[in-house]
Order: C-alpha cells, then sequence, then structure tokens
C-alpha cells in the first residue's frame, strides 16, 4: 500500500473520533476541498470552519470505506458510506471522492454526491 | 496498464461515438448498474433502455476522463464530467463511478453525481 492510499484510510478512519483538530492534521495549508454540488472551500481555515458546521451537528460518526484506489500520479480515489448520527438517527450518504496529496498533506479534495440524499434525511430544525 | 483500467478507459471513449450497440458490447448480461440518487437497474437488457433513454436525447456526447484507479481487486475507480449535447446546449455532469468487471465485462457500475445538478441543466421539454 502507498503512502497516500494509507494516508486517505487513516483521515477516513479518524471521522470516527469526530475531533477536528485530529482531522485537520491531514489537511495541507492550501487545500481545495469541494462538495461537488456546492462551492469550493480554499485553505484550512475555511476547511475547518466548513467541515465543523456538519461535524458538530453529529453525535457519531463513521466513514466506511468500500474501495479505495490509487493511480500512478499518487491521486486517491475512494468510493464510501459517509454515516453521521444526527439528532439520535443515523443519516447515511453515498458518496466516491478524489484526494490529491503532497508530502502527506492532502491538497486537493472533491466529494461526488447527491445533495438531496443527503439533506433529505436530515430530521426537521428544532424550533 | 491493467486490462480492466484499459477496458474501462475504451468504454468511456467509446461514448464520443454514442453507439448503444457498441456501448453493450462492455456490459456484461447479469451487470448492475446503480446511478446512485436513482434505482439499480439489473440485466443487460434493463441497462440497454435505461442507458437508450439519455443517450437518444443527446446529438453529441463526451466524457472527458479527469481520473483512473485500479486496486488489488482489479476495480476501476473514475472521475469525469460526461458531457452531452441536449437541444442544441452542451450539459455537463461532474461525476465519479465504479466498475467492477469480470473477463472484460462489466459486471457493477456505480455513477456518484448530484441528480439535480444535471436536471437544472436539461431544457425545457418541447412541446
Amino acid at each position: 500500500m502507498s503512502e497516500n492510499t494509507r494516508r486517505v484510510g487513516e483521515f477516513i478512519a479518524a471521522w470516527r473520533r469526530n475531533r477536528l483538530d485530529e482531522l485537520m492534521r491531514f489537511i495541507a495549508p492550501d487545500c481545495v476541498y469541494h462538495n461537488i454540488p456546492m462551492q469550493a472551500v480554499k485553505g484550512a481555515e475555511a476547511i475547518r470552519a466548513a467541515l465543523s458546521s456538519f461535524s458538530s451537528l453529529a453525535s457519531d460518526v463513521e466513514w466506511v470505506l468500500h474501495q479505495i484506489a490509487e493511480n500512478d500520479h499518487g491521486v486517491v480515489l475512494t468510493e464510501r458510506t459517509d454515516r453521521f448520527k444526527i439528532g439520535g438517527k443515523w443519516v447515511e450518504l453515498p458518496v466516491m471522492g478524489t484526494f490529491e496529496l503532497r508530502d502527506g498533506l492532502i491538497t486537493a479534495w472533491r466529494d461526488y454526491f447527491d445533495l438531496q440524499q443527503f439533506t433529505k434525511q436530515l430530521p426537521p430544525p428544532q424550533s
């Protein structure tokens, strides 16, 4: 297993602990994070804020890795089910994501999923 | 490049010709094709009908392959922009897809994308 595949595997596994400080140690300062149905988020500070917005909603998180493959350029492609326990209920999102790395840090992260598939599972906002 | 990666690359390139008979030659009889935001489609006959429904809409097709990677199990992961010229206008869909093969034929194909990102680009139906 190459170093990049190993690092991405560790990043995905780390979501189980859902600690923002630990997750951000995988992210390069100049990383671009693009949830494809939404606007790209540029730079570690903005990415931290974006991850916090859904990380903080979840009392439990588990990202299940189905497939991982790396090409000759060191780019790592993943197929996953990202699971978030929100308001006492598990929300499951099928997703594929591409990771580009430099010196063990993620410089580009693009996740492909259906936004409605996610939002329609969310509990209604508490009043 | 492994045989599976080569075959998937050929399948993606073949979309440029948009000929259903040629495309179906890559599909195993028992293939399961799952556009993740929609119902899975099982078997070559049903897949042919599903592909025909959008292939026939398009006067031109081009699937641009950005990344391709294969793991030790021969599973091929892709990151693409699928382009369809519909009603004189190019519609572009960012997508990632996983391909499993047996004897050079695709037995499982799962595409991840945002359905609204596709449908909102479509021209209104002609009356």
